[in-house]
């Protein structure tokens, strides 16, 4: 654990006591707020502007006042980093709620919103990325704003530790029967030399590495095609995967009973997204 | 606000700076855990035992360890009660998390869990009773466990407070075409001399006050029926009211352009409910 955080501003000593949260903190109360996980790589952000974006777009969505401008956001990031003498691979995790106010489903508008940062290595996962994992099939009971990066995450925490009790990394969505994503993850499919993945809509989120693994196969003129596919398809995969920021690319090797590949599309954008890292490092 | 407050089997003050969470309770991070408002009238618990029992059901579903035994929690919220030498109407609001744990959607099985109890006074809203509401339709994107009251309230949240910005009092919330229940409280509607509303399943969440209506209602041999109808049903809507533990029975006037009356079926169920409240204090 790093020994400083972000907290509302200002970098603070980060102990049990130092930073802790109103009961009417909204977040407390009904999940009212968004997030960001940010992966460090030698101490430095990648995909930094990507994740504020999303940052941004998820506190619209839900009528957040941002609490920070951005470049003070990217200097207080920083400053944090430095104080930390943080030079590992880490993840930044950054929250920002709606701030405090009786309790009350209907909001005010003009709440201060309250966000705190830290930050905790990481490492590169070796394992994971040369064994791959294994997912198991399960109903996706999320809400229907899965593009939110909301605090509302008793769907994801219910089917990931499911999945995990039964010996699987991580659960493989569907609603409708329709494959939609992992329970912290995108998931990716290989069929005939073409990239399938589910486009961007309301029923996921969309990843930051989804987003950098498209353009990477467009670089490495693999095809690509966003769109929805039935479980039964799965049956035809040649290879598949997940992307997730700390994780980057991860072969899939087995959903429940069915073993997969690791395939040479997977190693390909698998190495090509580790050489491309340096690029996007701020 | 009253001054004694529970908070982990002991009863404290309650300062704005007393009773504080840590960032890493999971009820902050994930919205993990479960919550219950009882109703108080003159000092004592309306449906306790009705409200406990759904506390654990709620607890159980998610697999979150109960932090009391029954008779204590009773024990401690009626102590409560008289550390505030609280004698009026008021509304107890007890929130339980899942416990302390490193951000991680995985949860561990050990956590103890963290509670907390407020009494705020209430008052009886006579003049919803007397006047009504006005509700508006609006498509339900919840996740699909709301029988679970849980703190994932997003869905609620951005539903009633789009409501009331339009003007009305709740969001009447369809999925699929079948009318569900309100943003905050169950949905009645009478039609032909018959009550109905929808089943008990995990789309809706199972409202004390609408089990209690059901209930009075067979006592006043008005015929009920649980059943799903669609939203083109209201059009033959005799009456309309919504239950909830604050409100009791509250007349709908109007959905969205449709004017509806206050009928006698509606007026004999919030009269006998009044009524009847004296039978379940505790």
């Amino acid at each position: 654990m790093t020994n400083y955080m972000l907290w509302n501003h200002e970098i603070i000593e980060r102990t049990k006591d130092n930073a802790m949260i109103s009961l009417e903190d909204r977040g407390y109360q009904f999940g009212d707020g968004v997030y960001e996980v940010i992966r460090i790589y030698d101490g430095r952000f990648h995909s930094l502007k990507w994740h504020l974006d999303r940052l941004d777009y998820s506190m619209r969505e839900l009528g957040i006042q941002p609490p920070f401008d951005r470049s003070a956001l990217i200097a207080d990031l920083q400053a944090l980093i430095e104080k930390n003498q943080f030079h590992d691979d880490g993840k930044l995790y950054l929250q920002v709620t709606r701030g405090l106010q009786p309790r009350d489903h209907v909001y005010q508008s003009d709440l201060d919103a309250i966000y705190y940062a830290t930050i905790d290595r990481f490492d590169k996962p070796f394992q994971m990325w040369e064994q791959g994992v294994k997912v198991t099939l399960q109903e996706d009971i999320r809400w229907l704003r899965c593009d939110i990066k909301s605090l509302n995450l008793l769907g994801n925490v219910i089917a990931k530790t499911k999945a995990q009790s039964a010996g699987y990394y991580e659960p493989l969505l569907h609603r409708d029967g329709i494959i939609r994503e992992c329970g912290a993850s995108n998931f990716f499919m290989v069929q005939d030399g073409k990239l399938l993945t589910h486009p961007l809509n309301h029923l996921i989120l969309g990843g930051m590495t989804r987003k950098k693994v498209l353009k990477l196969a467009g670089e490495l003129n693999i095809e690509v095609e966003e769109k929805e596919f039935p479980v039964e398809a799965l049956e035809d995969a040649d290879e598949c995967f997940l992307t997730a920021t700390p994780l980057e690319v991860v072969p899939i090797v087995q959903i429940d009973q069915q073993s997969l590949p690791i395939g040479p599309i997977t190693k390909k954008l698998q190495q090509y997204y580790r050489e491309s890292v340096i690029k996007d490092l701020y």
